[in-house]
């Protein structure tokens, strides 16, 4: 999992030509898994890996004879309606699996042809969500985020004392979480301005998206049994994008004492694909903490996190509201940002959610939080875009926006890019606002 | 759902003549339901129905061919190995089966051999959860704690001003619930004193029980789709006991802004048995809410919430010492509320949860909070016996407590009694505590 093998080689490859162009988010070196079946078809949803183009339908592959060992078992797992069973199995299985696959796909494979009879074309496909997802964590990693939302809810003390100790996280709501394409209603609740005696309960008046990344749990820790900083990345499956849309009227009511809950809990979207650990490893970084900071305390820090403890991942947010869209306008970006800048690593946040002996389970999910970075343009919701809702953004069509208008589509997308590695993308994360009843 | 019918007919006996006894907790009129099998056994956990010490086995009963239409289907869909399906049917298919079991176990009933066959006794059962729970919501419904504990936390300001408009609550963890008889090790986690600049992680000095009841949902609703006042007992399987141990030093760091979170997602602890709302029906009362507070928002009361929003549920904490235990003595009662008292109807936790348009799942489990009553001898943790930790407790044998003690056994019980009806018990919610690793 930690090394570089020959399915990270950026001079190889693929028989399937459209992985092959550079702007493509999934090249032979990536092979994201997914759950998918043909468009508006009775077939059942099941596991395929993204090239190019195209998906590899696991089951069919199967069938070719092509997988054996390891690599067939977890074939066999990955081919069903969810992932659970094959994140279960932890890495050396997945690791086998894209071994074989980037061994199948690459130019001058034998048997191309038994593999190209189990490609579905992208354009053809639906997407179900790629694990049941049995609990959701949201994190709050960001200390560009955490600052400057704090300022607006708590103007003077926008960074409390916790967050440079631990990494602030709380329990989400799994049943509303949807892949990418949902439409959803906006959300109503209850409201209070500060000059009305009494809230009332309506149509959120500040609806607002968040632009995180999402971190599947692949095999579990037993109860009681806390995951330590060295094994925590034996215990991640991959990362796709999230959608953490928020209600900021809602959540500023009602957060108070025991934190968020209906000002995020009416939709999150994730992107249909995860990238895998593997094809992450070539954008591993070195993870750097503010000397003048407190550094980790012991049980957070592993013996490489310094060295190569953070993933440049960058994420991206564009819009496009409905006007935009009947007019035949491309959505527009609003911003990109880095998951280099995480004040937390991914395997900071394993290790301390399992730091008081709670499970985690295959499937599991854990948000990032809000992905924003230092400078103006990488601000990744609009609350801190248009400062509270004080600054209004003008688009380029003559439109502005404070917070999300019903019609409005957002679109987020991630993506690795290094010199003399291949570009590795996440796909896309899609969501449209509806109005309410 | 809402009216009696001869299934509470507090004159009826069972021929299983266990049931008949005053302080039994399942007499004829409760029959609760969960999921069991014989102890240490390998056969497969099924559902089940509670009465007198027996445990009438569904998969079975439906074998002897006495159920029919709709009570067959809820049979059938009951004896499955998670009651998830059986809840999904809604009201009107588990009060077929509640009609069918008691006219088959009162006495003078026909085929009393073929039945008596279906049964297991109590005694030589074990339990799983009786519900895949995908999303446990835990509340905080109880004026009285929310006071004492926010006293503690923040003596400033004690009660925040959202209480008295919504039920305040956040989403908890669901992998870690279990049944009743769990041990647990004491969790570790960031703890930080006042006088100290920097926190440290070991084992949680300050761990806490907390009296809860828990909701089970039935009928889910779809997304987008509030749940209104009216409606939501449709979408209500029934009441459990409910212990959501705590880490109070944790939870006292961690919290701000987001929440309890690694403070409560160690353990969770439910009753193995499941009172359905009917068998609550007798219990039911007027639902008061002080004049001189803000009377509910038009969406959060129902036509008949004032006249029987509220049910009248006692629930005990009992605490047996591992020198308690070694010494034979009995557990010793710490406190006993009543969910009367709540500020909060379980009709108003379903309808808030649901006003933003979050799909609640059959399984789901919603926690009421801690269920502290006016009087002293009706606080339902021990932060607010011990008054933070200020005020030990003298235990008859001479020990004292502040917080739990390593091999401390805590058990909560739970009952109706009502003049004129027959007596209807939860049976009991335990937990031990193991020493930190």
């Amino acid at each position: 999992m930690k090394s570089l093998d020959e399915t990270h080689d950026a001079g190889q490859k693929s028989w399937i030509l459209s992985a092959n162009v550079n702007s493509c988010d999934f090249p032979l070196q990536n092979l994201p898994f997914g759950v998918f079946r043909r468009h508006k078809s009775q077939e059942s949803f099941r596991g395929g890996v993204a090239i190019g183009d195209e998906i590899v339908d696991l089951g069919a592959a199967v069938d070719t004879g092509l997988f054996s060992g390891d690599a067939r078992i977890a074939a066999e797992a990955a081919a069903t309606s969810t992932l659970n069973t094959f994140m279960s199995l932890g890495p050396a299985y997945r690791i086998a699996l894209r071994q074989t696959l980037s061994a199948l796909l690459r130019q001058g494979a034998a048997r191309q042809e038994d593999m190209r009879a189990c490609l579905v074309p992208q354009t053809e496909a639906e997407y179900a969500l790629p694990a049941t997802i049995g609990d959701f964590s949201d994190f709050y990693s960001s200390l560009h985020h955490a600052t400057n939302v704090g300022a607006l809810f708590r103007p003077d003390n926008p960074v409390l004392p916790n967050f440079k100790w631990l990494p602030v996280g709380y329990h989400g709501r799994s049943s509303s979480i949807f892949v990418s394409g949902k439409t959803f209603r906006r959300p109503s609740g209850q409201l209070k301005s500060p000059d009305t005696p009494a809230p009332e309960y309506r149509p959120s008046r500040r609806l607002d998206y968040e632009a995180e990344l999402g971190i599947f749990v692949g095999r579990g820790n037993a109860t009681g049994q806390p995951v330590d900083m060295d094994s925590a990345e034996e215990h991640v499956f991959g990362v796709s994008i999230l959608n953490d849309w928020s209600a900021r009227d809602i959540q500023a009511w009602e957060y108070q004492p025991l934190g968020p809950f209906l000002a995020k809990s009416f939709t999150t979207t994730v992107s249909p694909w995860i990238v895998t650990l593997e094809a992450l490893a070539p954008f591993r970084s070195p993870w750097t903490r503010d000397p003048t900071d407190p550094q980790p305390l012991p049980h957070l820090l592993g013996s490489d996190t310094r060295e190569r403890g953070a993933i440049d991942i960058h994420v991206e947010v564009l819009l496009q509201t409905a006007r935009m869209r009947s007019d035949d306008i491309a959505p527009i970006k609003l911003s990109v940002s880095r998951f280099i800048d995480s004040y937390w690593t991914i395997s900071q946040l394993i290790t301390h959610q399992s730091s008081n002996g709670c499970n985690l389970c295959p499937g599991d999910l854990l948000g990032t939080g809000t992905l924003s970075g230092p400078e103006r343009d990488s601000l990744a919701c609009l609350l801190e875009l248009s400062r509270g809702g004080q600054t209004p953004i003008a688009l380029p069509n003559g439109e502005i926006r404070t917070f999300l208008e019903d019609g409005d589509t957002v679109i987020m997308r991630a993506y690795c890019e290094r010199d003399g590695q291949v570009r590795i993308g996440f796909g896309q994360c899609v969501g449209t606002v509806l109005p309410a009843d």
